[in-house]
């Protein structure tokens, strides 16, 4: 039997039809066009910021809930159009993009950062109390209890009361230097590769890629180990990152993403854990936190 | 304080020096760079393969000792020039890279297999009797125990004697249709992203890459949900893979890998699992399988 690309592209995901009886086990796909609409919630708008690169955009949400200070501080900087003409001045791989004011260090040619603050609190985690907390059942290496909170991968540890932001593939967040309150969030990081969960708790998480990751991953990696170009023609510029609400209604996109407190992320995550779709001949009975998808779709207007 | 790219530099590898006494804890560069030359091994050519792609050459570590019908297959189609001319013709952020013939599928237009083998048996998991299992101490969701396995990260069930090639970044696999003994190794897979250890022991895995990922991870990705390019334009060209023992010396890539049984591949791990190099205020106690690093250098010719 030869393996073609059509059977190949059965591969992973399509559930095989049983044409006598109906399907026992739905898939978390069929799980999730059954959907109710009240399961979705549209991104706001105010904590949506929108990065533009020549390949197209980049749409990204922000945990006010996680990062306060980060968040506004960001939110002053994306009004000051301060990353605008700016640019990707790293990429590892494996591992993260980085961007923001690659002069920095040179005080004659820095960007002046404006209104923004130049000195933040570190805000590793935060306090679990009115935290919504949906949790994994699966076993986690990283944390006492793994989960999500208003659709973002945390970790959580009952003892401390502390939720925080996990580093999962999309997540951003605000470099920092060796003071743990060193950062100020004009230089962030998009993890591109496999989550790095040894940094949470030890730099402040702001956010996660919701749409476009792929123009941030296929960036060409930099010179090992860190990843940093050599010549400044090597960066992929930035032409502009704004808030959603600073953008004409027009010119925005529009996304909702799954909650991740509704039954219908609980049954598609299932379905995932426990793949019955008959290409699985050993359903893993397990999911890792930053193995489960958190779907979007675009809003109806 | 402003935060600049130097510094940002130090934010996730570089030890903080202390000038008035010596370090008590190594990091992992630092016991990397005091290893003894025993701990490295040189890779064996017959089971080294150079796939050259338009940017370089991706250097794969294939493992018979896991999938020898499959290695086996995969040395005969590789003498035979099968994948010369052939392409990427899938690119899943997040996922894999997928590659072989994109005309399989077409009898008129698909490549014979010549004296490769058309049927094999799947190649999932194997017996753990011979095998020498460097045990991590770290829990993992995924499988009862995790480790190495002369190089290979692996999961091991020591109740039923198997160990398997687990799905880490790198990992190489054989793309297979609904049957478990449909694949062949002429279709071959690599993960490019967040591991997806849920195909651990549904489909046979056969190798890793060793050297020269980011020209898989960078490659454009085809469109959602499964990234099959439409346009054959799209594909990225192979311009060959040779076994390296069918290549002139000269033109070799001669490359070693630290040997996961020995004592310096233990003590980095260590140093990357609890982390004392002033950076992190709150070292993980925890790694991952899929997040040890596994160290390759250049051979001295």
């Amino acid at each position: 039997m030869r393996l073609t690309p059509l059977l190949l592209a059965c591969l992973f995901a399509l559930p095989v039809a049983h044409a006598a009886e109906p399907p026992k086990h739905l898939s978390a796909k069929e799980i999730l066009d059954a959907s109710p609409d009240a399961d979705w919630r549209t991104l706001d708008p105010a904590s949506t910021l929108y990065m533009d690169v020549p390949g197209g955009r980049v749409v990204i949400e922000l945990a006010p809930g996680f990062a306060p200070a980060h968040v506004a501080n960001i939110r002053t900087l994306a009004r000051e159009g301060f990353w605008n003409g700016l640019a990707i001045y790293r990429s590892q791989d494996n591992f993260v993009v980085q961007f923001g004011d690659a002069d920095a260090e040179d005080t004659a040619k820095a960007k002046p950062l404006g209104m923004a603050k130049t000195k933040l609190p570190a805000e590793f985690a935060r306090t679990g109390d009115g935290v919504s907390f949906t949790r994994l059942p699966d076993v986690d290496g990283w944390a006492p209890e793994v989960g999500f909170v208003d659709g973002f991968p945390v970790g959580r540890d009952p003892k401390t009361n502390e939720v925080w932001l996990a580093h999962c593939y999309g997540a951003l967040g605000a470099g920092r230097g060796g003071p743990p309150d060193s950062s100020n969030g004009s230089e962030l990081y998009v993890v591109t590769g496999q989550s790095p969960r040894q940094l949470d708790r030890n730099i402040t998480l702001v956010g996660r890629v919701v749409k476009g990751m792929e123009l941030l991953s296929t960036i060409p990696r930099g010179p090992e180990p860190m990843g940093f170009y050599e010549n400044a023609t090597e960066r992929t510029p930035i032409t502009a990152i704004h808030l959603a609400s600073e953008v004409p209604e027009s010119e925005r996109t529009p996304l909702q993403v799954l909650r991740t407190d509704s039954k219908t992320f609980a049954a598609a995550t299932e379905a995932r854990r426990n793949r019955r779709d008959g290409w699985y001949v050993r359903p893993a009975g397990h999911i890792d936190l930053c193995n489960v998808p958190l779907p979007v779709r675009e809003a109806k207007r």
